[in-house]
């Protein structure tokens, strides 16, 4: 038996019983697969939920053993799910050393050391730790979005443009935040560079909490500074996305099929297919 | 008689009175249907203005008893006009289910509730109840924006990138409060993980209240990364906004084609077709 | 003499002094009238300046007598302005009732009233009313931005997608004020549908002052809904400017003339020009 | 000798030293200048991170003497580059007075004035604001940001729209900050109208700290104005930049021409002439 080659070709009754449970697991074309998904999706919204709901004192006094119990049942279900993953794997090494591998253990893996480890002293930090990590279990959601794909080539194709705009924005950051250091002092918040870096980012970023705030004249005047180029290059990033968001959008939509050699990909004015040289069949704009 | 079929093409004298009543009331063709849709459409801002005013204090003690006189003038034209609507429409059952029916009859029920239903105790929480319902009346509004078709179809065919932008978003924020709650911790205002979230959302939308900010240095690191997190994705609606406006503008007809040569993509203002040079025809421009 | 025929286009022993006048004061063509109106612009600059510092109680404890002499300086120079602006208007009434002319009158006026008129009890408001009508001036500004041009034409062309993004937020805004008005109430500050209508256009704003902010777990759900809602939105308006803007520069930077009838705006792919039919010559493109 | 030509194109053995130690120290072709410019960033991103966290108390007070340290051996370090660039370039005037000659000037000359000329009574200060001027180093970094060209060009072609939109945001802040000042006065925190114009820029940023608010029903109707006229306007630049951005990656060299009929237009990856069939070069795609 070649585990290697993809059980997908193969008809039903040539399949092993590790080939099958593969097909379900791993596999998203059979309704049994897709099933699986579907179970598993809502089971991970469910969990990460309950950790959530859990660190509400006033729920977590009313139904702690339920969260509690409901823990348990998840943390076994995506046990026995890890399990069969490794099982069924044509490589199970590969598998578990990949991003979603490591994903799928970390999120049950902190319920066992809680049990087991630690009951004792750090309890309180711990069990908040492994909620944490449980939360990442949210990031198996990624696996089902196909249509963040043009979002995220977008994105891609920008992130040469994307890192010098970052990397300015830091440099800004840093001198404001010296100068405001200076400016302010420790007597009015600003105790130290980083104080005035952070100050710097919740500013220029328009968040603006107000926890640390300039209080002299000068302060004031630096502190409009900042706002207004903030206000500018915020334009800077979503002028970035935009345009490479435009183009991607132009390329997928304005375009039509060779009738001869049914490539795709040429504009809706080509009077040749721009790869065979067949003539193009006008066609109706609406 | 048929009222299945539209009345609007029949001349005067072949109308029945509810059809007369229909064209003035469902119609915006006609001089009276004009009048009465403005009639309303003034009603309605007047009526909600008021809902709004009677909460403030101040006014509610000078002019409370106005206030009440004027909800129920306005009450009453609204049932009137609600009931005009079920008398005259061909098919009354599938007006009173549709959005606006829907909306028509919440806008007048509150103020009967409140006298005949529950007069006595839980008397002030109700009259604010009543008063919020009333405020739905601003929806009928929507009726009245024919220019809002661009911005909706727009929004529309990006529902799906729009989708999973949030999706991600929330993802981020599951994540991003959980780690809050566990460095910040109850002691400085992230007592449980959605208190958490809603600061991340306060955060990555750049509001910014500062009712809840990180006080130690690890939680103004993360804070700051989040900020910068939320300083890149602003772009990332606009652009999908953006790009899907500028294809809907561009498509929006500012084009037509050469009666000679039958192709497409000359500006309005063309004379002459730009490709087989033949005369284009007058196009009246509004 | 004809003053209503345009006096730039005679030669210079035909003006009238008048006619000379009206060339430096209201024409921007000769050197004598561009010096003019660069010399109004940095009065007009220093003026305000001056009611604006002459606020701060240390500048105006020190220079109060300075500050007093340049007002009086600055409002006779205005004065001999307006003077000689309705001396040489060729039709001086339509010149006071025009936009510019109010601007011109209501930026001296002020001055005159608090030194006749009201030289007594009320003098602190009204000195400090007055001191915000001289800073109208600075709307005088507008007369020498001729770049806004481009910028204008975008907003002007979108003026009423703009509205309808406007009424619509207007909606949201009395819908998400009234419903934060039942579920926080006066005790957390929401203590009319007004306060609730600020509060959801500071937050829906993402300016986020954090002086009224929910309290109540309910109240902070459907602020973070509140908060989405305007991460969302802010899309659009930008995205309307956006496309406008970008078929304006595209409409401004992809055009060429034709050789023979010279006029402006053929495609660069044009083969005939769309105006007289004469073939366009070929044009390289860099 | 003739400094002034190039030395890159002499092969090695013509070069002399001062020539080689340019090539070293300029160039960024030789594996030796590589080296060099990386060796200058890591040791350029380490001095600015000794100097943001000597300000740290708790670090200070562990590590000082380090810091002291450690800020002496990138002074030297620094110096030796300066002197080594003043040695070998061909115009060492020239290089002194260019901006980034001014720069590495600025970033050794404040730990020697410190060290020499104030040692005394004002210590304190003048180390924070010669820190302060130490982190202009971060400066330094612009010079290995070749990235950023097509954002400077855009930023660059659209800067007339960004002036004429900071001007006119300057006029409503002015305007709004005097309406304020009036309408809330003194007692509710707007003691001036700079502090008002201050507020104005707050809000119309979208920062919002909340340490000024208004407080009275009036002033909060005009600050609704203000942030739904800041919320209209972050579209203005966001339009400009995005127009421009998309104008430059189009322009960027994603069409070619036709070798026959030399028509502009074809996709990089066309293999015939969409409009007269001929058959197109290959071209290396990058």
């Amino acid at each position: 038996m070649n585990l290697a080659s993809p059980p997908e070709h193969k008809t039903d009754p040539e399949l092993t019983r590790r080939e099958k449970v593969y097909l379900v697991i791993f596999g998203t074309e059979t309704p049994m697969g897709r099933l699986f998904d579907e179970v598993l999706l809502v089971a991970i919204l469910f969990s990460v939920l309950i950790v959530v709901l859990s660190t509400v004192a006033s729920l977590s006094d009313a139904y702690g053993y339920w969260f509690y119990a409901a823990e348990w049942v998840f943390t076994l279900v995506f046990t026995l799910e890890y399990g069969l993953r490794l099982y069924c794997s044509p490589n199970p090494f590969k598998y578990a050393r990949s991003f979603f591998g490591i994903v799928d253990f970390l999120s049950i893996i902190p319920t066992y050391i809680a049990f087991f480890l630690l009951p004792g002293a750090e309890y309180l930090l711990i069990i908040r730790l492994r909620r944490v990590l449980r939360v990442f279990r949210v990031l198996k959601l990624i696996r089902y979005m196909r249509e963040a794909n043009v979002l995220g080539r977008s994105i891609y194709n920008s992130r040469r443009k994307i890192l010098v705009f970052f990397v300015s924005i830091l440099v800004l950051v840093t001198i404001y935040g010296a100068l405001m250091y200076v400016i302010e002092g420790s007597e009015h918040g600003f105790s130290s560079i980083p104080k005035g870096m952070y100050w710097a980012i919740v500013t220029i970023t328009t968040v603006g909490y107000g926890d640390i705030a300039p209080q002299t004249e000068l302060g004031r005047m630096l502190a409009a500074l900042v706002m207004l180029t903030g206000y500018a290059i915020i334009a800077v990033p979503t002028g970035i996305i935009t345009a490479e968001l435009s183009q991607e959008i132009l390329r997928d939509g304005n375009l039509r099929s060779c009738p001869n050699c049914e490539r795709y990909g040429h504009d809706l004015n080509a009077d040749y297919c721009k790869h065979c040289g067949a003539p193009m069949e006008e066609e109706p704009l609406d």
